[in-house]
């Protein structure tokens, strides 16, 4: 499956996605891309930073992108949410 | 002067942000530097993103960087904060 090394940002506390992504790790993964959306963005920069500095330093940020994604709402409009993939590798 | 192709993201709307990376592209820069931390960060990704799909496409990610800063507040307490550096360039 494409996405079981991915970890998705949403509404949880960052320490919870930190722990996502070290469990991937634990698991042996040697890459973890972490995703989000709109505002998420921000905790996904958090997720990453903490968890190289603090509890994977052989961990580093191994590539970002950006992009922009159009989403429909309830209505059916097109709204554009820019997003992030932060590849940690090991 | 280092910083004189960089523009700084704060409390201002996205687009006005756009306006100043624009603005340094217009004014002959090859590169535009955004800076963000914290919250600021997916407002950030915003700018690049609407700037190279909607302003300039000749614009292009070039590198983007994470890092950790280290800021005392007004107590003297030391927080982390993540902070992002995205390069625009033509």
């Amino acid at each position: 499956m494409a996405d079981e090394n991915t970890v998705f940002i949403g509404n949880k506390q960052t320490m919870d996605y930190v722990q996502a992504v070290m469990m991937q790790f634990n698991n042996g993964e040697n890459d973890v891309v972490i995703k989000a959306r709109g505002r998420a963005i921000s905790k996904a920069v958090d997720v990453a930073e903490i968890t190289r500095n603090r509890f994977f330093e052989e961990a580093d940020v191994d590539d970002i992108m950006t992009e922009t994604e159009e989403l429909q709402d309830e209505e059916g409009n097109t709204n554009n949410v820019s997003s992030i993939e932060i590849t940690l590798s090991r």
